[in-house]
């Protein structure tokens, strides 16, 4: 009889501890309940297939008890919500939000504490946060652990990149869930500041794929006043446990009620398109909070960077080329200065010329002969220029010529001297009329002990956004945390780079033919990324015969990654003389546009192909791009996306036969078409190739 | 023979490796020496008696060879110094600075690195600081130690506080050097932030006393791009070594050559008025780096502050005065809060009408709700008034009577926070014509894991005063690591509290009748305090009979700190309708100067008594302070100071005779007598009490 009550009660008890709820399409299933010692779990069945299994959440404190068990549930909320918005610049014009919510109440026994846990399941995942409500039982309080776990089944094939508290620009790895490990990895990539914590430990946006087709990927949405997620993996379980950045003194967050975490996001569809193409992140953040976002414009740019990432220029005025030359006192130009007023003249005129809106400039400013590699507090002061570069006839001209200039700001990782200069930095910007910054973190953090990836560094990156919007504006950021999609809330924070950009392939081992293609399934899931794209001098051996870095892209995949990789704001990386002996393969980076009335993604297979069609903002032309990894690759493709009974002239830019991202990467050919939404096209991919095509309606 | 040679050689080395220089006095002697393995030492002998024993000197580096040993001499080189200078602001129109000064020049063995020591010997004492020139085999290094000792010969009396890392706000000890033990003291005392690193750290300055009537003080000057140094002391052997204070990860300090330590100074006299008057540290600086001074100006002020400490009013609007109000959402007034428009005016009227220069309004400004205690990032702006302070309204009201405002920038010890809007936060001050602002910084420090005393926070506070300066704004800091003469090199950096100041008399076990006879041995050598003194109302009991707090002087004692305790920025501190009480007294302090073409220190003793005669900046008044401890005293002064056949009305505020800072603290008498140069005059202090004279010259 005992048995039986106890039987009757932990039923009643399960009963009332358990929550369900589905996606829109009834595909994915979410189960909560609370176990018996009253932690809450979760579970994730997607067409019936457990995808996570049982798993814990909550956080621990630190000097408080955890809040992780001991809690019943006070209540739940069901609720359904279906709206769309509008970005200011984005793929599409319109973006629907569909997701069934369910809140649960939580009350922690004996502390009283109160923790909501809020669910959104989209059609292609499922999202689930952190609430503290406002409350005398809990104001203040520091995170010292989050136990927010991943539970998986299956033993995924995965694309994974080392947890890094200070970097994110690694190459991907592609293993088994089960070979994950950092130790293996060959560390001479590049990378100026390392910090790993441990060998399972793995960064998200983590894509990973199941032998029967299932797609997953692991990552965060709303990171705001919070450290990054990484993502510890138990290799023998399939287990993934949180693991948060932590500050100089080991804490994880410092939060005040009413508070929430960020969310944590599961996406799951047998359709890799499902995923590449999911505007979930972006949906799960807050609406803007600038009212006037006419401001807030697309770019394509020019500028004074690879010159002397391919050892053409210098950043800096003495020439040296070396960044930690503080021994040389005297300031001595070496002729080799890239910034110079001169210099960026011929930009600006190559800009102007082929209808580009801005033009970067790096290296313009005082500091770089001693800059990188010292934690060195007090290096730039972001409002000197060198001698050879007249900021204010640079503005004038550039006015002249109806382009925009595009402000560099390199910290060197010493935030603290940043935030002092950052008022003074803009009024340099507005004074000459620049309406973005492009900004860098290359070196250890200053405050001393922080990593790009904690809270305070988190913090600072949002707060630079805030502060440049109070000023009108835009912000491109480098080395900075990867965005989870704050840009919906700051639509002025218009890119970052954080991830391996086109940069390495200079001077490094560079980026693999796959690279490009894992990229739109993690990084770019949090908000555009800066990558630079359109080299046409494939080869650095191009510049000095003894150097054996190279693009590993052909020529035409270049082109095509203008489409494939989403960015308001896009590089035209190449000097302008490489681009003038290609001037019919430039053609189609002077045509394609930036900002998108609607994209449709065609193929994707993560690490393998991606194929994408976009429209153009406010206009009838589509474009197409199409990328493959080191295989060849032959698809047809029906252009049913183009508007019914519309003739459009396609131009094709494709690789030429015997292509090869490595034994002839520039070999391009260019064909053009008449083609209507009733027609295929056959794409023929090199190795490491690409195509990209432009439909223009013809009337 | 062998060891003939041997001896000879060691001999012949040790001349080698030995200097010596003298004060210009000849009393002070210095030997410097390198050991047997090459480290650097030195010696004190003071009129021939050994005051600080052969003692060891160098830094540690982290991941480098330590710079303590294995050292020779290349060379060395003497030279005597011999100017004076004027103060912009100061006790006195100029001040000679001169020295005997000694630089060895070091070399490493194997590592080759160049290191310097320069001695600076004056008639009151030693100074010496490391000085790394720049040279290819040392551009940046991080110091993880200092091994500089004071190895003592005797076990004197010691005036000491606990080396705390976050504060000076400490009551003075006075024990036996071997009896300082940080356990031993009531931490019940007021202090809101402690990090006491161990038992027997002391914070210098350390001011002592031998039982021959020797006084010997430890200090440090210009203390720049470095943290503080407090004392370790090994209370068995007399020794002293540097603790410098760490950073959040516990490195030292992170420098680049060339560059240069502070000056670790000795000072030694049998005379303590040399101490007390010394000008070493101000010497030891910079010359002042700003041109053009005319708008750096003292100022004797009123203000709402002392209200707020007493419990009449708030600094908050919504007036709990909890500091951790959070959970009020609402901002709804109580009434009680101070800084309203309206009571500003009468602050402003009050110092109008009584020759003040200006007033200082805290909690002006939003925030106050819930600013302390809980390490919060974000909670002042510095720009945002409260809406019931008119700040338009009030600067003009201030302007129409020709009085300044002083601004109020608490920061909360969130420093990144204060950082992120200093330029905003002066353009607030250049709109509304404030000259000066009094900054703020209790509360742990953010960037977390700082401390008040380290490296990143010396910058700080020197960097704010550089900010200042370039905007012609005037700085008085509060809970700021202890000034150590950067006031020379920054004039507009007028004063700092650094030192537990007369509030705590308010609300806490308050400061002993010996506490303002130690500061200007100790923490006022550095630069001028802003111990707001003039408190009338001397017990709290007086606003609220349940109170025990109160100020541990009689009133003709506060009278006498505006002589004793030199400063620029004086506050009135009591309250208007306080001082209308006893406008007999109070006439002293509208009389009183705060800048001064002389000062003479007529008697002094630490902790007992101090007896100071100032004659006025570009006037022929003079003023004199006698303060005496818990003790009553008598004495008799000759005026041999006054100019010669001058004839002078002396005012003289002096306790009454039943005066007792505990039992009878108000009672005091005005009398007023003509004298001259060949006049005496005899004092009478009662227990904690002290005497104030004016002298005006009589036609």
């Amino acid at each position: 009889m005992k048995h039986f009550l106890s039987a009757i009660l932990f039923f009643a008890l399960s009963m009332l501890q358990a929550q369900s709820v589905a996606s829109p399409s009834k595909n994915i299933i979410l189960d909560f309940k609370l176990t018996a010692n009253g932690q809450p779990t979760y579970t994730v069945t997607y067409k019936n297939k457990t995808v996570v299994q049982e798993s814990t959440m909550g956080i621990k404190l630190k000097e408080k008890p955890a809040l992780d068990a001991n809690f019943s549930i006070q209540g739940s909320k069901n609720s359904i919500f279906n709206e769309s918005w509008k970005p200011v610049l984005g793929e599409q014009s319109s973006i629907v939000n569909h997701y069934n919510e369910l809140k649960v109440s939580l009350i922690q026994n004996e502390t009283n504490v109160k923790m909501n846990i809020i669910f959104r399941i989209f059609d292609e995942g499922v999202a689930f946060r952190y609430d503290f409500p406002k409350q005398s039982e809990l104001n203040y309080f520091i995170i010292s652990d989050e136990v927010t776990q991943f539970n998986l089944t299956d033993n995924y094939k995965t694309f994974w990149i080392p947890g890094d508290f200070d970097s994110n620009e690694y190459e991907y790895n592609e293993t088994k869930l089960s070979e994950i490990d950092n130790s293996k990895i060959d560390m001479n990539n590049g990378i100026g500041v390392k910090s790993i914590p441990g060998k399972y430990i793995v960064q998200s946006p983590l894509m990973m794929k199941s032998a029967a087709g299932l797609y997953v990927n692991i990552f965060e949405a709303a990171v705001v006043n919070y450290p990054v997620m990484h993502l510890n993996v138990d290799v023998k379980n399939y287990k993934l446990n949180a693991q948060l950045v932590p500050n100089a003194i080991g804490d994880k967050a410092y939060l005040q009620t009413p508070c929430v975490s960020p969310w944590r996001t599961i996406m799951i569809s047998d359709d890799a398109r499902d995923i590449v193409s999911s505007k979930m992140i972006l949906n799960l953040n807050e609406p803007s909070k600038i009212e006037d976002t006419s401001w807030i414009k697309p770019m394509k740019y020019v500028g004074i960077w690879w010159e002397m990432h391919v050892g053409k220029s210098t950043w800096d005025f003495a020439g040296s080329q070396n960044a930690q030359n503080s021994l040389t006192q005297e300031l001595l130009p070496s002729g080799k200065h890239g910034a110079t007023t001169e210099n960026t003249k011929r930009y600006i005129d190559f800009a102007a010329k082929n209808g580009f809106d801005g033009v970067l400039v790096e290296g313009w400013n005082v500091g770089w002969e001693d800059w990188f590699g010292n934690w060195k507090e007090e290096v730039f002061d972001f409002t000197t220029p060198y001698p050879d570069f007249d900021i204010a006839a640079i503005s004038a001209y550039a006015k002249s010529k109806n382009v925009k200039m595009i402000m560099h700001h390199e910290t060197s990782g010493s935030v603290a001297n940043y935030e002092r200069h950052l008022d003074r930095a803009m009024e340099v910007m507005k004074k000459y009329d620049y309406p973005a910054v492009k900004t860098g973190y290359v070196g250890k953090i200053i405050p001393r002990g922080e990593f790009h990836d904690g809270q305070t560094m988190v913090n600072h990156f949002n707060f630079v956004a805030r502060r440049m919007a109070d000023n009108k504006l835009m912000l491109n950021s480098h080395e900075s945390s990867r965005p989870t999609g704050y840009g919906r809330t700051y639509p002025n924070y218009i890119a970052a780079e954080a991830a391996r950009g086109n940069e390495f392939n200079a001077w490094s081992k560079g980026n693999p033919p796959m690279h490009e293609i894992i990229l739109p399934f993690t990084r770019q899931l949090g908000g555009p990324m800066d990558y630079t794209p359109g080299i046409f001098e494939i080869k650095m051996s191009y510049y000095d015969k003894s150097k054996t870095a190279q693009v590993h892209t052909t020529l035409a995949k270049q082109l095509a990654l203008y489409v494939t990789m989403y960015s308001p704001l896009q590089m035209a990386a190449d000097l302008p003389e490489n681009y003038e002996k290609y001037m019919d393969a430039f053609q189609f980076i002077k045509d394609v546009a930036v900002d998108w009335d609607e994209s449709v993604y065609l193929e994707a297979e993560p690490g393998d192909y991606l194929t994408v069609a976009r429209k153009t903002k406010g206009g009838e032309s589509w474009f197409l791009g199409t990328i493959t990894d080191e295989n060849a690759r032959k698809s047809e493709i029906k252009l049913d996306f183009l508007s019914k009974g519309q003739k459009y002239k396609a131009i094709i830019y494709e690789d030429a036969k015997n292509a090869d991202w490595q034994k002839n990467p520039i070999a391009y050919k260019i064909k053009t078409i008449i083609v209507t939404n009733k027609s295929k096209i056959s794409l023929n991919l090199a190795p490491g190739g690409g195509t990209a095509i432009s439909f223009e309606p013809v009337k």
